[in-house]
């Protein structure tokens, strides 16, 4: 199968190259490598674990199948993806190019404005490509859980809904969301845009509601040793991956406000085998397949524990001031994950386990990570 | 008050500048006539009602009260907008700067992201100033209707619902959108963005979901004579009033499919209507205050019925298969509209008054009107 992934440099997207290659698919990667550009220069932080340079992994990705790389920004260059799209006709495409930070967008107008752009935009020239080159490809996107309401009190279901209200029972609805940040806003606003075009244009279009990703390890990146970038400043990393970074470094894991807060979480190797297994199993044409996903669930003071359990006790943790927009109490979570585990989806690799293997890759280096220290500690308030 | 009103120029903006100065009020008009330059330049369309040059408006509406103009793309010039914000330090903005034609935003990709940028990025910066410069300001817009769901066949409340849901109430959520074209896509975007910025930031937003809005006439308008936009083309132009045109140009009514799908409609009196009373009623800081706004509702057949009563047996109706991604045979249609009532909105203008008002200001320049014979009829298909 011929497989369009675009944002095939990043964390999920280097991963995901390797495992469709491996598999023996044809891939072709596109990226503009704005998640290098504004990691460095905007929060001047680095990837924890060194990766690649783009002409290196084209090499090495080339050794491993048929590969392909077109530098390319998806949603300012309209022209430059219509013809990408037109040229390969790819059976599937992997929708990655997304800039995937609430705390990137939350920076300034601009960084709220280009993200917004950036996901929104991008998303809508590729479908209209879709549209007019390959009506019968089936597009792959990434949601996120954090577009539901973590707070509604209610069961979070799988994308789609029907409700009972004063006596009648509602068509199929979207699942309500409330997004926590403007990059959550830019893919509720992806989430209405694809439910749209796919019923206009009988578009095949999948939606995997992923939940926060950790860890370093995949099947092939552990051969191959072509690693994923590893964010560990406050817009780049997430919770887990922050917490191994600040472990390694020495300094307190930075937990917000109560920590009791639960949000979902799924290593690096399952959030590539849900992609795989959409690869497999296309949407209907006109409908679009949610899924939702998750391995595990937590309270960040329980991630901040098992960071403890793993790499020891001298870890300390401080509990400090949210700056986001979010009640960081108790509250009643219950995420339906169940169209994934009935294709076959199982989880692969715990926290701890990632919390393990990634320590042992940085602990070697640990003196090259030292510059880490001004930017794993949260500054960017969003009020 | 000192009232900034963005997309001054527009069918609705013009008129609500007549209205808020007539009422004492300090008026800014912001514009980039983006809107005559598409309806010119792409729809090879005009109003059927001659409208005046800004630097003649100007001149009028100093004459009513204080009013200033500011030309500024308020999507794409941030700086612009922002110095403006800074300046003038308005206690109310009302943001009209919207493109707001589902099928203007059908006609291509480049028009889809033209919309969806203008909107959603408008939006968003105007409410970052707002936070920067003026965060008591109260920030008021139109949404539509168009953004829920019309077949959802249960109630469509204000806004917001809590449901009941697997035996357990939620918390308060956004009420589910279905947005059905992509312009309608860029409103439901622009409705998540102020809900988690209002909350973000505790600012005081109102949006009034209007529905289709017809006519000519306002209590000033029909003084001054210095008359809104009057579109009938079929990006421009909402139903009633390009029925209205067609009927003076001896056209058919163009009623698609069945014909037999609800909308809701109001005059525009009635919009500006509603606009001052948000002007004079803020919502409270950090929840957006949404009301749901029709004057009536009918079929779309209904319309067309009304339009031969009016205007006389001669006029023919053609059924014609919708270039919309639309249903068109019945639903249940049940809009809840009661806090605007509450607040003593009271509508003044029916459909049917207002298609013999403009009838008799269209029918003096019949012929005139005659180059709308090429665009009254629609050709963009949305699938």
């Amino acid at each position: 199968m011929k497989i369009l992934i675009l944002g095939s440099d990043g964390y999920i997207g280097n991963a995901l190259v390797q495992r469709l290659l491996k598999k023996g698919h044809s891939v072709v990667g596109v990226d503009n490598f704005l998640r290098r550009l504004w990691v460095e220069q905007e929060m001047k932080s680095m990837s924890a674990i060194p990766i690649e340079s783009m002409p290196s992994k084209i090499i090495s990705f080339q050794g491993m199948g048929e590969f392909k790389f077109h530098y390319c920004d998806v949603a300012t260059d309209t022209l430059g993806i219509k013809n990408i799209i037109e040229t390969e006709k790819p059976n599937t495409i992997i929708n990655l190019a997304h800039i995937p930070s609430g705390p990137y967008s939350q920076m300034s107008k601009e960084n709220a404005n280009l993200t917004l752009a950036n996901n929104i935009l991008g998303t809508n020239s590729i479908l209209w490509s879709i549209k007019e080159f390959c009506p019968e490809c089936h597009y792959i996107t990434i949601g996120t859980t954090g577009e539901y309401d973590h707070y509604s009190n209610i069961d979070i279901e799988e994308g789609y809904i029907k409700i009972n209200h004063k006596g009648r029972e509602s068509a199929e609805m979207i699942y309500p969301r409330r997004p926590g940040s403007i990059y959550h806003c830019s893919k509720t606003a992806s989430t209405y845009l694809i439910d749209f075009l796919a019923r206009s244009w009988n578009l095949k279009c999948t939606d995997v509601q992923q939940s926060v990703v950790f860890g370093a390890y995949t099947d092939e990146i552990d051969e191959t040793k072509i690693y994923s970038r590893f964010d560990s400043d406050e817009a780049g990393g997430t919770v887990v991956n922050r917490f191994i970074v600040q472990a390694v470094l020495g300094v307190p894991l930075t937990v917000y406000g109560e920590g009791k807060h639960q949000r979902g979480f799924l290593s690096l190797n399952d959030s590539i085998q849900a992609l795989e297994i959409a690869v497999n199993h296309p949407a209907e044409n006109g409908r679009v397949q949610v899924w939702n996903q998750l391995s595990e669930w937590h309270s960040m003071n329980a991630i901040a524990e098992m960071v403890i359990n793993v790499i020891g006790d001298k870890v300390e943790v401080q509990h400090i001031e949210t700056p986001r927009t979010e009640y960081t109490g108790e509250h009643y979570y219950n995420y339906k994950i169940e169209k994934l585990s009935e294709l076959g989806y199982k989880p692969t690799r715990t926290i701890e386990e990632e919390i393990e293997y990634v320590y042992n890759i940085l602990i070697p280096n640990k003196e090259d990570l030292q510059p880490l220290r001004n930017v794993v500690h949260p500054k960017i308030k969003w009020s």
